[in-house]
């Protein structure tokens, strides 16, 4: 997924009237890269080394030359590409880096290896320079072969104002675009930045995984080793389609429930508190915040449902059976009646599925970054709570529809066990029925007051609170 | 929808060198919670209050003084966090609050319920100093909770350039996005902001509400009461899935001609008028600026006919009716001869359809912001215009070809009214000839040159161009 | 696709105390929408024109003069929208238009017309005045009528950080956001940009409109003209649904294909050179551009393929198949046994094709710009390579399951030609081949050091290396 960049031709455009001179400490592969991008977007580059004679290749138009006669050299603006590790030798260059710019663009391997920030050591080190965080969460890779989409966005954060500008112009002239995150505090995060990977999914996912591999494995006694082990047939293929196709909506009708539970108990929360001043519980905290990749993976699993849904009537197996209970229908004579209940009961069934996959797909296109951003407050509140309501009272009822008549009658509780589908319906009828108590008139009243700011007063807390009025 | 903030970690890092002292006028809710995030961000915080001994909980670690007293303390920055009903009082304090920057923060419960924006009305108050609006797109919760996606924004606008720089660090600490919307003239769209629940997308919902509405209870009447009335047959059942599978298509198709119906009609009255200098009608401006929305509404339809046709084969009903006329012809052991014509026509209208919807998808991809911004506008109206009008030729094709050789026969008009899909090509048939009427070489080269800015000069304007030429 | 602007009421609230004054050269349709906004927007505004006395209608409210009386009065800022071929006259303003800022407004008719861009052009003429490009993206229509979504941003460039300052300035108020791209050497591609149709989507479109024409007269040969040379059977109405379908998974497969093989070759030409520091081969290089492109064309016939697929049992064809298949075997009194290998690899097949079209989709989804900013670079290798190749995998394997048993079977040969679905596996298992090779432990070790930047020494490089150690 690499695109090609529309404003690429001008890094081949060498002129510029005002040639700046900019320095690279560190030759390494970071540097190298670095170099050769400001080269071709007009600069004039220097590079800093421990031996100047030695460095390796460098890109072509540099100059290379000892590390104080390089900061003597360059006008302004130092570019540290050296690992943290060796920062202190960069104490004793001090009064050649006093007043300039240092850009910081290192990356550490772990996070919390030191106690500090690079950027901050750095400033600690060299307390006459301006020490500003950048381009870390480039690649060298996307340095060197153009920007892509992902590499656009150069972070950058800092303590002076004049040193972010100047960085931020080179950024631009690079053909980046720059974000700046605030004052030199914020390097920590950016350093963490790239050494993420979707730290926000681990906790949704693991959730997800182990509710898939638990119901699999149920369904996989109740069904494919009970018709083995009692009635001595073997249909272990329905694994790949029917058994996934029960799997599939069963977790995503739970997690789009548990991405409704948490604001419900924190509403019921500031109910019992009488306040919405006092923190929530740690764990409610971090369940409200990945609520969106709770539901986010729940329409994943829904769009497989639907997708494995739409397959059923070419599947062999499907016109295997449909065709045997033709030609048995007929051998037999047997006529049968058209059941206009049965055809109410299974149209609902179909309708409220697919009416609550709409909501939800609507649900997850406001989730995109570009749409949201353009949503006013209320509106972004009133699409992920109220749609987000009806889709997960669509999706019950569709899942209640699917149990119409077969709901709870003995002989589906094979093993004593209950079919899938009805502890699906566990959660998802416990958030419907408490929400439904949330707004009730009193209810919802009182809540109202208290998300306004409005503090109940305990009886207990009456000498305190008289003290303050 | 919370989304966890990867940049959140340095709300808890309170260090910072220098330590900003800011002023926040009002202990009200958003006060407080402003005052919150400012501290754990490293600002010091202290409170301006008409009482301030009896002002409720605090921030941890924020002061409270008078008003007076506050605002001498605190370097430059004050937050008015106030309802503009006391502003009145503020003016007492204008000598204290010259030259400081004031932030106004707050919402209207409605619009237009003054004559003038809040932040124009405080600038007004106290001409000494720099008014910013801004803050109040940004809900308390979401100051409190971290930034969610939705709130990660801040539009400011004000007069002086220095004043909304100094208010841009401060968010940007904060770890919000500062979008500059100009002069203070831009506060009242500010303050509208907030109050919005999709303004733009009221007539166009109102429109398709009103379509389905009037094309289900046609169809109900022509099919459902139809066979009970004449036939004696409950055919009820088939509201859930069959009727609304032949309202959404035709909404979805009528909606579709109604998104490029205002273009065609525009270029027809350019025409007539010989320019393209003169005001269009309001009516026409207004359908014209909701294309967008009329456009995703029909799409919405669309989809949902796709769903609905998808789960047919796994109906009840069409299941039994398949099976139904396999048993009667083995009975009656009729031959039925394969029908290539017919072949051809039925493969031919999926086809279509697939290929309608396929580019419908498509427009309605290139109209996520994101994806919008990055085409130039000769892309844009490539895709939106060139393809729309194919969609629009594939999807009535599709319709057409549904309607086949039935078309127009006699024994389709129940109680002598037309099916639902006859009524539905209407629109699009006339938006189609009259768009092929536009691209005929003749009138096109005139168009174009209106478009370019040549106007005709009618005879009777004769005299007035002559002295100006 | 045009969108109410939430921001659109300020445009009509002409207060704003200080009315600046501003000066547009030029009366042309995009002078006179500018200059009509700009009144809109609270400025005065004066127009520069050859012959003040007969320039046409201009908008309400704005002044015209003489060139020169004209830059005399305006206090600092001029657009200048006339063509550039009229741009020689303004030398002879030099004096009046020094130290102004100038902003360049032309659009050329085609790309590479002229040596140097516009706008250095018009800074070489006038060298005492700071050049400016912008405005040039947006198109007079969207001045004029408010912004859409397409024409939101305005890009500008120049040298002086102060002029382009006051420009963004305008275009804030205006409305509009502005993306700053760096020095006046960025002017060409700014100039070009809105000449652009997609010029990174052409090669991936050709190729998949040649892929598709190949394959469908390839299939239309086997299939429909071999039934009526050797049966005297007529089934060209395949054409529209059965062909296709063969043609579009085979096509997506291919381009997926080709979508990771570049890279495949990269990682290769690295290993055998030893170094990452010499420049990929130039059709590589432009071959990886295009990356994106072809994977986004390769889910897009996913995508028909998926539909196409779903209305298989909808189809007269294929419900006139079935209905005769279960005649006749009740007729010839056969009964079939259930087939459970069959059952295994037709569920098999389809799931393997679902999974894979669902993770297409997932890489679709995060390749939208807004995703893809949103993730580190990190994160996005991860998905665009290892999710790509987990698709890859899925959707050969699904093809392979397609054959099953009649894979290499000599019957399915006709006229000596392979189906088309054996062709279309041999690029995806080279790939799949070739990466498989590339992450055995000992190549993968070799390659991720030169990644870093190590570089293998050849025998016959040790001299110059020697030297340089």
């Amino acid at each position: 997924g690499q695109k090609s960049c529309c404003f690429e031709g001008c890094y081949f455009v060498p002129s510029a009237p005002e040639q700046e001179l900019l320095c690279i400490f560190g030759t390494g592969d970071f540097g190298r890269s670095l170099g050769q991008r400001l080269l071709q977007s007009g600069y004039r580059v220097v590079y800093g080394s421990r031996r100047p004679h030695s460095c390796g290749p460098l890109p072509q138009g540099a100059q290379v030359m000892s590390h104080t006669a390089a900061a003597a050299q360059s006008a302004s603006l130092v570019f540290v590409c050296i690992h943290r590790e060796h920062y202190d030798f960069l104490e004793t260059l001090a009064p050649e880096l006093k007043g300039k710019v240092l850009v910081d663009v290192s990356n550490n391997l772990k996070k919390n290896l030191y106690p500090e920030a690079n950027a901050e050591y750095l400033q600690r080190l060299i307390p006459g320079a301006h020490v500003v965080k950048a381009f870390n969460t480039l690649s060298a890779w996307a340095l060197q072969n153009g920007p892509s989409d992902a590499s656009r966005q150069v972070y950058l954060c800092g303590n002076s104002a004049e040193a972010k500008e100047a960085v931020s112009e080179v950024a631009t002239k690079l053909g980046l675009t720059v974000l700046d995150r605030g004052s030199l505090t914020a390097a920590r995060e950016l350093e963490d930045f790239p050494l993420q990977l979707f730290p926000e999914w681990r906790l949704p996912l693991r959730l997800a995984a182990s509710l898939a591999a638990a119901f699999f494995f149920y369904l996989l006694i109740r069904d494919v080793v009970y018709a083995y082990a009692e009635e001595g047939k073997d249909i272990s293929f329905r694994i790949m389609v029917s058994l996934a196709n029960k799997v599939f909506p069963i977790v995503s009708l739970i997690m789009l429930a548990l991405c409704y539970l948490p604001g419900v108990i924190a509403a019921f929360l500031q109910l019992y508190r009488g306040t919405k001043y006092k923190r929530f519980p740690d764990w409610l905290d971090r369940w409200m915040l990945c609520r969106k990749q709770l539901g986010l993976l729940a329409l994943a699993f829904a769009s497989l449902h639907v997708l494995y849904t739409l397959i059923i009537p070419i599947r062999y197996y499907v016109r295997f059976k449909i065709a045997e209970s033709t030609i048995s229908k007929i051998k037999e004579n047997k006529t049968s009646v058209f059941d206009t209940t049965l055809a109410w009961r299974a149209d609902s069934y179909y309708s409220m599925g697919i009416l609550g996959y709409a909501l939800y797909v609507l649900l997850g296109i406001t989730s995109l970054p570009s749409v949201s951003n353009a949503l006013s407050w209320r509106e972004f509140s009133f699409i992920q709570s109220k749609l987000g309501y009806l889709t997960l009272f669509f999706c019950t009822l569709h899942t209640y529809l699917y149990g119409g008549s077969r709901f709870l009658s003995p002989s589906t509780y094979k093993w004593y066990t209950p079919p899938g589908y009805i502890l699906s319906l566990v959660v998802p009828s416990v958030v419907l029925v408490l929400k439904l108590l949330i707004i009730l008139p009193c209810v919802d009243r009182t809540l109202t007051r208290i998300r306004r700011g409005w503090e109940r007063t305990d009886p207990e807390d009456d000498t305190k609170k008289s003290l303050l009025t």
